[in-house]
């Protein structure tokens, strides 16, 4: 859920101001409906989690598919995320997300169940038992669901309850990443070898973001930075910026996209030198991207290229 | 164009097998068409490089778009990409690529610019030949533009040409780039930090992919490897597992996709230690996608499980 320009969330960097799970953790306070309802199975509502197992649902389990939504317009969905959603009873996603879908497809659907940005734990476990329940159900996420995102949580969950992924004949619906996204609205700057990382330091420890950074920094990778700052988290900002300074020259082109595709989309290229000081502009927050070139990338007509090589091989 | 399941070949590959251009450089040679009538401009049918300039055209440009296919079938592509497509005069592609769009799109070209595996350079200067000639040219890969593909050359090529993005209005459609799509015919293997790395030689030194893989490998990536295998460069193959191995535990998790999506998809799940000796089997070539795991991922019900974090601070 945290993987598309635009809409890249990291919905764990919400829980920071949260405890854990007691303030949004079960379905019912969340939306005010009565789970066990809308489920057809029982649960155990308590405020941690949600407790239904496999063996609290008597009938079939419907499927379960998680869909990536692309950058977060109907034009950059791909028709299979279309018509998975389209063949869901119930599509299960933060509000936001929901919201991206096209009218006609949601109309559709039995029931939407949709969240503000918490607890994505809670929706998941919503979403696997709605789908143990007997419902067809769809969870979605902008970008792709493999991509800082729900897939693999989702398979986590349905083992935790004593179910399997083929019970519920679990598929993933690829969509397309923020990195590629925004590289799109940037030029050409990804094209090699490249690696996507991201800051938000909620369920990865700092100081493994900060070894993985060295470690692409200062090889030839074009370098996709997801989550790159919250008010809470200026300082992992910083010290990526200062990572990035000690391997890479300070000319080296960096693009920056808020809001990918979006009326309010902002696009810049600027320098590693002066990337820091956007910290503190409306520019970078939550939903940015920023793409980092290698010392091979240069801007030209106000675009980055990075070229693949071609150049040392033919000529033209 | 080399970022696709199923379609995932290093189109760079195929030139070890001829001089660089001789063969096929020019668009005249590798279709028999006139270029010069095609483009509507004239050009300068060399061997070696066509070697029109803006100059050269009268009309004003049209424009030139690049499509990112997806992994291969038409519910894989976005309507975007459909529609840029649908919005294309010319149509410019690998031919196996060209193949991939649905029928009712490529009748409504005015042309479709096809041409085996071969001179990518030379296909790309025609696209921006006839585009530059007033034609509006999509050029087409599959998976996504800036993912081991055409994106960058486009942009190198058509400065070399003293053209300028912007008087082509150069745009870029995004799609599914394979290490999505084969994440998730695999599962969820990939949902933290990621890296791709191409073990094709042809443009980049082998050393260099040597030091990124060392990089990489001892940080807690998933890593992605597109054009693992080819008759000429077995050897890059079994260096690449060598310095997995090196890094990582024999009993990783490594998922390998052969084909995604096409009637003759192959998936499979191995580790590491094993990984090595699939080299020689037809599941993997040019075409497959290798997903390697990082220390946390396991196998579950036949998928491969890469967790984000959440159990270290959730309870599920």
């Amino acid at each position: 859920m945290s993987d598309a320009c635009g809409g890249t969330t990291d919905e764990t960097d919400s829980t920071e101001t949260e405890t854990e799970t007691t303030t949004c953790g079960a379905s019912a306070d969340a939306t005010g409906a009565d789970s066990a309802s809308a489920c057809g199975g029982a649960s155990d509502d308590t405020k941690e989690k949600v407790e239904a197992t496999v063996d609290d649902f008597d009938a079939d389990p419907g499927r379960l598919v998680a869909v990536g939504l692309g950058p977060g317009h109907a034009e950059g969905m791909t028709a299979r995320a279309k018509s998975s959603l389209a063949d869901a009873d119930h599509i299960v996603g933060y509000t936001t997300y929901i919201d991206l879908i096209p009218d006609e497809i949601t109309e559709e659907a039995d029931e939407l169940y949709d969240t503000p940005m918490c607890g994505e734990v809670s929706r998941t476990e919503e979403a696997i038992d709605r789908a143990l329940a007997g419902n067809d159900v769809a969870i979605v996420g902008s970008g792709d669901p493999n991509v800082y995102a729900l897939a693999g949580l989702a398979l986590e969950i349905l083992e935790s309850k004593g179910a399997t992924a083929s019970a519920v004949d679990f598929e993933v619906v690829p969509g397309v990443p923020a990195a590629q996204s925004c590289g799109a609205r940037l030029g050409a700057p990804l094209v090699n070898d490249s690696v996507s990382v991201s800051l938000s330091d909620h369920l990865t420890p700092m100081d493994e973001i900060e070894s993985r950074l060295h470690a692409v920094a200062g090889e030839g990778f074009t370098i996709t930075v997801y989550n790159p700052w919250s008010r809470k988290r200026r300082e992992n900002w910083e010290t990526a910026c200062e990572i990035l300074r000690e391997h890479r020259a300070d000319d080296t082109p960096v693009g920056i996209v808020h809001g990918a595709g979006r009326d309010d989309e902002e696009i810049e290229i600027t320098t590693l030198g002066e990337l820091e000081s956007y910290g503190e502009t409306d520019l970078v927050d939550m939903t940015t991207t920023v793409v980092v070139g290698n010392e091979e990338t240069y801007v030209w007509d106000g675009r980055m290229v990075t070229p693949r090589g071609y150049e040392t091989k033919y000529d033209y």
